[in-house]
């Protein structure tokens, strides 16, 4: 594959190889942080950054985020999970350790709109989205040619509503082949299916072209237009069975005015939609987001 | 009344005292702008600012407005009224001229939380809120003290569902006398009657504490804690017969994050009121806003 | 005092009287973590919220800022800062302990713009800015019947080049005799002594009319017209002995155009100016800002 | 030359082929509206939108820009120049006439951080940068790829202290060759000559990697970063021959925060970079920019 700049991969990768993240989620009971700072500089960590945020203190949901350095980590990473794995029991902890310089395997879905997936392909070749794009799905043949230009695999299935459970299954098998861990889906116009979606719960982002809960739906831009909004924006959200319901990651707008007709519109909106997923995606991908109920605590 | 700053008013209407705003809204043909253009020449205008919209060129609405200075305007402009009808009546025009000396009289209503009157309250009294606060009215007595503070009469109107008319007609009393021209909804929590709102139609401005169409209705901090959105916003608008529905003229957002509870939401909700309804306030004050249909065109 | 809310402090301060901050800094090793959350877990602490950032992790530098409760905190504090003091001298740490239900006793200074005082005075008096605003000062009269309305003590003390250490003696003397934490410098147009500065390090926080580094120094709203910017900005830092070079604390900005004057960019900026300085004030008064050199460190 | 969307262009250039767009610099007197709109009218003409910016209304500049349409004007535009000229030669006026369809020609200069050139052919691609580019120029061979898989011929000039003369004399035969009317210096490094430039005055766009006037100069996200700002900014303006100093045209910042060091300023003022200037290079496009002494006016 062609990036720009395979260096500054490299450069960050070995910077980064005796680092790792934690990230925590359990009942909230005294005593959780000095257990894992406890446990962390028994094994001669380094804590580098924590983040701690409590839902409602008593008897409550307890989350956390630390990045911490080990000398020689990337090669006893596993023996560190399992001793991991006793203070985590003890506490009833959801938990996971990613490795810094392990890139996440990343699949993107389109349909015939690329700008979401360009300034991904974009970022990703100029070094700074830090996975790995290891193919892009789509419903038509519109972005074979840039995907393509840039040495990633292009699969076209294509969706109808008589064999969406065809297509679904191509689909999960390309995700199994490549070892998918997130799914961006970069203005995909098809509603996934409930099993599929059960599958990859809080692994597949989306963006909607609306400041969320605002013009749910279909065309919120022709519906901004016909409101006479003075601002319009766009949501990352991840997917759940319920429709531009899940739990929200980012959102941002830019002011419109009299002048501009739905077209205008759609073209800021663009622009929006493309900073307000790359930035989710980032999140995601800097294992900065834990999801509570349908909600996200974002350690920024 | 006490303002600390008479004197930035005196200087105001001083140096505004022959300068006029020209309001126009028409079917569109060739020749309105050269037609009124002329018009003002041949009385001596010299025309200082302008601005034209066009909703939709072919067979579409015509908005213009300008800002002319005539010598001795001030003593004349009954007699400019008279001699532009004549040209207005050609062209079909709704306008209205209005010096730029003469204040709007300004009516404001408010319920217990003061925030918004009292940042229209400072605005007015730092000789920046261009308009005469003659009246406020309340169903509660929380804002008297602050309102008198300043000598501006406080009328305190209890309204409850059995005696809504009354109430009303006790309002429509006191707005008669004080000639209103302006009624400003600083958060006024009571749903005023269609036969009101009618009676005042484009003359009514409500700040709403949500980014329309959001969250309309009740509790909308409450709602976008529960949704888990990034960002809050309000919405201030012209009242209408369709609760919350009325033409939006101007929105603002601020950034939240998980961290912040409802109340919290409520406290950053308020900041943004407070300035979204400012603006609006004045772009009505300064003759910016023209409504078209359920839309606002302002002429920032 | 006159406050619209009384109830919500005495809500607050009830609610929060066993809970307490700890902010930390100290020269970064491996261990810290753990020892202050173990030391805390001793102690029967809940930790509530946590944020740590090492700056430079080699042989740099560590911030913290935790919020504990401990049941019957408000009775032990003394005892507990006692035991902390032993881990934090092995540690080499500047820290303290903030009892969150005991408020920050507060000096106001203000020349002759009012703006920045009155939104101090507002959120104070509607019990949103939790602190003890002990007293005004001022070297003009013009303030003193908006402060003396809402029952805070007035001082007028005139500076000029001649007496301007008298004045400061007499400030100091004010200053001691209301055990004063924070001065804020509310438009305050007076540069400090450097001795005054010195003996309230990190304790002063301004308020810039510029969004620095631009327009560092006098008439920043002229020479933003004058430079034909298309934004401007505020800027609250705290104040050192280089004038206007203090370490930011928050900046914010709003857009403006061609034909907005001097005078209404400075209008634009007041807005601004407001609530900039009120967010900074804000996250002092909960210990959110550790200074690290020139630069501040913010836990938001 | 590979575009997406060549439809897009077609659609724009059969729907405004009678439309063209005057814009008017001239010194303030009474009766330019008048004399204008009535000689278009009587050319049978639409005024489909107007902006008029009088600078001090007493003795001052009068600046306009309007859009008409009149049927079959792409044959006669010939002959309505030679009529304005009347007109125009009256008032004094500095004035131009341009025909919406008719595309300006472009040249891009760039270095080696192809962010902002990358976005601009992203733009032009999808058909919403309605412009010829006609050309790419830059001292480095990096570009090269990406220009030239788009269609567009690339010139690599390299540029040193010793031969910046011929450089620059190759560069102008380039720009002889594809007539070109506006470049822009997409992140390019080198400093023109004073000669270049007032060959181009007010035709070429720079972007600037700061909120000027702050960080004027070399390396601005390092010093915004030593300085510990709480926001950075981006820069677009025309060239003069004082470094940084000429009409500004667009900026925009974004927030930034402790945990960010000067590559992640980088980083996330690139994508500021890239707006910034998209939105200057559109104005100017559209006519939209009059520049007053070292300001612009924007009609929006």
């Amino acid at each position: 594959m062609y990036r720009y700049s395979e260096n500054k991969l490299d450069v960050f990768q070995e910077r980064y190889k005796d680092r790792a993240r934690l990230l925590i989620k359990c009942p909230d009971k005294q005593g959780i942080v000095a257990a894992v700072s406890t446990f962390l500089h028994e094994q001669g960590a380094n804590i580098v950054a924590s983040n701690q945020y409590t839902v409602d203190p008593e008897g409550g949901q307890f989350f956390m985020r630390l990045e911490f350095e080990i000398k020689g980590l990337s090669e006893q990473v596993g023996q560190l999970k399992e001793k991991f794995q006793i203070v985590a029991e003890h506490m009833d902890m959801e938990w996971r350790i990613a490795m810094m310089s392990e890139l996440k395997n990343v699949a993107i879905f389109v349909s015939k709109e690329p700008h979401c997936l360009l300034e991904l392909l974009w970022e990703w070749q100029s070094g700074d989205l830090l996975a790995n794009i290891k193919v892009v799905i789509s419903n038509h043949e519109t972005a074979r040619e840039m995907v393509e230009a840039v040495g990633i695999p292009f699969y076209h299935i294509p969706v109808t509503k008589e064999q969406k459970k065809e297509a679904e299954e191509k689909q999960n098998q390309i995700l199994k082949k490549y070892d998918i861990e997130l799914i961006i889906l970069a203005r995909y116009m098809q509603i996934l299916s409930p099993h599929f979606v059960e599958k990859y719960e809080s692994k597949i982002i989306n963006i909607h072209h609306s400041f969320l809960p605002a013009f749910i739906g279909a065309k919120p831009y022709e519906r901004a237009y016909d409101r006479g909004v003075k601002m319009i924006g766009a949501t990352s959200h991840y997917v759940t069975n319920d429709l531009d319901e899940g739990p929200i990651i980012e959102q941002d707008i830019d002011r419109v005015n009299h002048e501009q007709d739905a077209a205008d519109l759609k073209k800021i909106g663009q622009s929006i939609e493309r900073r307000v997923l790359a930035r989710a995606v980032k999140w995601h991908l800097e294992d900065r987001i834990l999801v509570h109920g349908n909600k996200t605590i974002i350690f920024e």
